[in-house]
């Protein structure tokens, strides 16, 4: 049996979870969350320490109602100091909404399955890939300060097209960085993932992208999502998508997780003491409101129910 | 950011997946399972691939009830080809039961928490480790073929005593290899570990007992178990236990998982190519039967309801 050192791999010492729950998860889920519900969530999740929120989809309201009230929730989220916002824009119209709402970041989502491209956006993916284009050059045009994030979803494979070629992912980063996108993310959008794809897959595309690749997005939809996370961190990755009670699941897989639990994720790090500023009690007592105004909807994540070990320090916020 | 390659990172390409629902997971479950269901899961995991069941514990009947058949249920997957069954023995009255049942395997355990060891045996660690002394003394006095493996109970924390001491484990091991055990195992027995203090605390117990550390036994009580695993598969380990439905909680943790769910197990080293002669849909069928044998019961696992991907090739049973 060999016994190589990998204990002795280097791990980021500072993580930032990227709260997904009110985009990812609410587009997914039937029940339609208030307002005012929203500004409280994004208030509760800021003061337990996290500091990047994607809050809405610049969609048609006719398509998503649950998000659409995204402007006011962006509106209200900018008045957070050091909270950086994200909007899903789907399409040049949405992105114009976003530049006019001054949004900090705009993630732009590019399937890598033809198939899934289709099927969700109604464009094979160099279409996607030109229209990001136009998205950029209006974004320089308006002078706006809005990122742009591409993410690559579908990246290991999907629930139409089946599998989805490694070449493509690489090849679809490289044009999107080539027109200028500011960021690209990696998404496991139906949890097809595993932490030895993810390795490769990751690995491949740091490669290309550098610095630029700047996320992983994972979906526990068979279990896997934290196994491939710390691959990921295994490779440098410092930023994780993540879900209140891991909202967001999948047509094709019902009462499957959506997103990693951001309370099991915060958990995960925080065991391995990687800093990720969150307070993880007041993330427990916000997984409870959200439980009340989701009652009905299937909710996932263990930690909430296990409680912490009594090994574990709790964190403080370190931005308390 | 740096980009070490991880990717290349040898994994192993067999794994035994040990069954430990019929013990771990009965013994923390009301439910009192037939004999007769009980040697049909044992056929029927047999059939789907499996090759070694832990197949329930030589306790007093008083106890645990639910394992009073023990003897019975050994008898009957003795007479399966191949298949490696297990006992699990707390103590000499035990060990003496396995020996007469010319058991192959019996598993002894050994908590690394002193408060732990005293509230699971009334006896501290290394009164356990002169017990073992004891057993593998009359096992050779005996000839009996019966192999003895210490499971370290508590290995990476305790929820009555909190932190559990690596150098104690270490300690704990080595004495245990000097008095003739065959083999030890490491226990996550209440779901403290995540995948840094794995990759730490297996790599320092192979510098001591290389080939003879040969199963990683994970709580999934926080949703780390998989994770975990494969921490322990990038060290190469080979052998992993696993329960049915995820079946055996902690009581200190009401609800939580018990070991890691076979189905979830198989399906992720399916996922990554690691062979471990399983028939997925056998096992999913299994769960089925062993969901109506402990209907009320909670059941845990993420892929019996997601399925596979479409991407995944279905295994066949390597033995079939």
């Amino acid at each position: 049996m060999q016994t190589p050192s990998l204990s002795a791999t280097t791990l980021p010492k500072q993580v930032v979870i990227r709260e997904m729950g009110l985009r990812d998860g609410l587009q997914s889920i039937a029940t339609i969350v208030p307002t005012a519900a929203k500004l409280e969530w994004i208030r509760d999740a800021y003061d337990a320490g996290e500091r990047e929120i994607e809050v809405g989809s610049f969609v048609p309201a006719k398509l998503l109602p649950q998000l659409a009230d995204t402007a006011e929730v962006l509106a209200f989220a900018q008045t957070l100091p050091g909270l950086r916002a994200s909007v899903l824009v789907p399409n040049f119209k949405g992105a114009e909404r976003a530049l006019a709402a001054n949004a900090e970041w705009m993630l732009l989502p590019l399937s890598a399955s033809h198939a899934h491209s289709l099927a969700n956006l109604r464009k094979v993916p160099d279409d996607v890939v030109a229209e990001i284009a136009r998205i950029r050059a209006e974004r320089d045009a308006t002078g706006a300060r809005t990122k742009i994030e591409v993410g690559i979803s579908t990246a290991f494979g999907c629930t139409i097209q089946g599998e989805v070629d490694p070449h493509e992912v690489v090849r679809l980063v490289q044009a999107v960085l080539d027109l200028g996108a500011d960021s690209v993310s990696l998404a496991d959008t139906v949890g097809y993932a595993d932490p030895a794809m993810v390795a490769r897959l990751f690995e491949r595309v740091l490669r290309v992208a550098g610095d630029r690749l700047t996320c992983g997005h994972f979906h526990d939809t068979r279990g896997l999502a934290l196994a491939n996370v710390y691959a990921a961190l295994q490779l440098g990755m410092t930023r994780f998508d993540a879900s209140t009670a891991g909202i967001g699941g999948c047509p094709h897989a019902p009462g499957a997780s959506g997103n990693v639990a951001t309370e099991d994720l915060a958990y995960m790090l925080g065991s391995m003491g990687i800093e990720t500023g969150i307070d993880f009690d007041k993330l427990i007592a916000l997984r409870g409101k959200v439980a009340r105004w989701l009652e009905g909807e299937t909710l996932h994540g263990s930690v909430w129910r296990a409680g912490l070990p009594k090994t574990m320090k709790i964190q403080e916020a370190a931005h308390a």
